[in-house]
């Protein structure tokens, strides 16, 4: 008898890059997802995805930029952690970098809500289920 | 008159994932990149380049399996954080993750020299350029 082996190999891997912002209160800046996307109108951390040929890092400087039109450099980007979850079409893989230095005042370049949020508070904003076990890493650095 | 831009480009992305095995006292295991290979004699963090289709985690799974004949399961991996380091010829993205439950006792399959090091001594032995930074996440944690 064959039983139907779920095959989790045939999902690609997703590069995500995000960032936490972080202001000179200690607190992060988070994004509604915009209606129509998927996961639409949960909040997460600005970022995108690793486009060919891009270092996470790059790929952070750029989002920021057409997302929040904001200003940061490479050097301005350190890791904290990453999330890695099976969502049913892909596996994602997202670097987590904090950014406490840039140019600007984010806003969002595509009508999409922007809160600072102390990383103890961010339970009370629905993340996608890759963003929530990111929480705790904020809470102990901040 | 043309000058030459180093083009970062160019660099292709490498996926490799790496794991902190634990045991009880908190020491952390390292191995020695055997000679012959890059950055031989070396000591890092076991794990291997993610192969098309893999997840992280089966990606830790496996290379533990290989390189140290020990078992472990993908719930018995946590995220801790993340290497990005521009080599000469790649950009370098390796996840982190903690395990402190496994079966077996690690040995080298390779012949490679294996030490168990708390994360404080770590200093003491040359890691390569993308693993040194992961030390103070290591020391915050045990």
């Amino acid at each position: 008898m064959t039983e139907a082996i779920p095959d989790t190999h045939a999902k690609p891997l997703l590069l995500v890059a995000a960032c936490a912002l972080v202001d000179a209160d200690g607190r992060v800046l988070i994004t509604e997802r915009p209606p129509g996307k998927k996961l639409a109108g949960m909040w997460e951390f600005p970022g995108g995805k690793i486009e060919p040929g891009e270092t996470p890092e790059e790929t952070v400087v750029r989002e920021l930029r057409e997302e929040l039109a904001i200003e940061t450099k490479v050097a301005c980007l350190a890791p904290l952690t990453f999330a890695s979850h099976a969502y049913d079409e892909f596996n994602l893989l997202m670097p987590l970098f904090v950014c406490r230095r840039f140019w600007g005042t984010p806003v969002g370049q595509e009508g999409q809500r922007l809160k600072w949020v102390r990383p103890r508070d961010m339970r009370n904003y629905e993340m996608p289920p890759a963003d929530a076990p990111l929480i705790p890493f904020l809470i102990d650095l901040l």
